[in-house]
């Protein structure tokens, strides 16, 4: 069986320009820019992580306007991508519901724009999820990045996206499609 | 001398769902996510592309903001990134002033989600781009995307990205991303 392969955007917790910890707010477009990448590269799920509740109120009024309301006959494509979104509480719950769909524990890998000494470079991770296996979640930060707790009880921290030059600080709707790219795309 | 790069984001002519001709409206994340995407591969510069007044005014509020006004302080990477943002009325002042900059015309390469005859694949414009020439415009369409006409007079149309299976609806701030990774990016 293919190994089943996830993403998360977590806005809990992460920390803001003075490292402090935050909870940021959901936007429209990480909903809608990642579900489309993440339904590009044929990802199984894309989890938006948040612990407050009327965020989930807000995510799931528009995945239903696009999933089965008025936008899933106005744009059947957006329907599609949507249709890929769940919302969850916690980090904790995220890897309950991927345990409970493929009866196994994930695998977390963790995103960060920083460099750590243990990362998995992009290539060895690319092997990994073409080897049969336990599900994959690829968790992104908002804010300034996820909070160190998230990095240090991970599996797995993927290598940093450089591009040319020393400035990352791509959005996370670009490194999330850069990553998914690069770990599943067949394009270079 | 290393070839120029540059990127440029219609807003018109491009198409709507169906198939006729509009002006989209110019959007905060278009400008901040590929202003960050582009100062991350090390562009030249980012255009901007609209006849509407209005919109140039809009953006100009925005750049100034974040190059010189309270924003420039608030975060230095985002005057990094929008430094290098620029607002013009039609792709004929886009050549014009690409052309000034660099003294001689450059090479349109237009993007599109649609398979077309005659396209460049993602290796060979990235052999074009290593080597030295004269400048190069890489053009992204919002809305349905770019009017025919844009992509028959391009120099260059650039293969779709494909990610795994047939649904290709990246966002443009995605599909922007992915484009400069596989044309200059060292990562896979």
């Amino acid at each position: 069986m293919p190994r089943k392969i996830y993403a998360a955007l977590v806005h809990y917790p992460v920390v803001d320009k003075h490292a402090q910890v935050v909870s940021t707010s959901v936007t429209n477009l990480d909903i809608h820019d990642i579900s489309r990448s993440a339904r590009t590269y044929d990802l199984d799920a894309y989890y938006l992580v948040t612990p407050i509740e009327a965020q989930h109120w807000l995510v799931n009024t528009i995945l239903e306007h696009w999933n089965t309301g008025w936008g899933s006959t106005y744009n059947e494509n957006r329907k599609d991508a949507l249709g890929l979104t769940k919302c969850v509480t916690d980090i904790g719950a995220l890897v309950q519901d991927v345990a409970a769909e493929c009866g196994e524990s994930p695998i977390l890998v963790v995103t960060s724009a920083r460099s750590y000494p243990n990362t998995i470079s992009f290539g060895d991770l690319r092997d990994t999820l073409q080897a049969d296996g336990p599900p994959v979640i690829i968790i992104f930060g908002t804010g300034w990045g996820l909070h160190p707790e998230v990095i240090s009880e991970a599996d797995l921290i993927l290598e940093p996206i450089m591009g040319r030059g020393d400035f990352n600080h791509l959005s996370v709707r670009a490194a999330a499609a850069i990553i998914f790219d690069r770990l599943l795309g067949n394009g270079r």
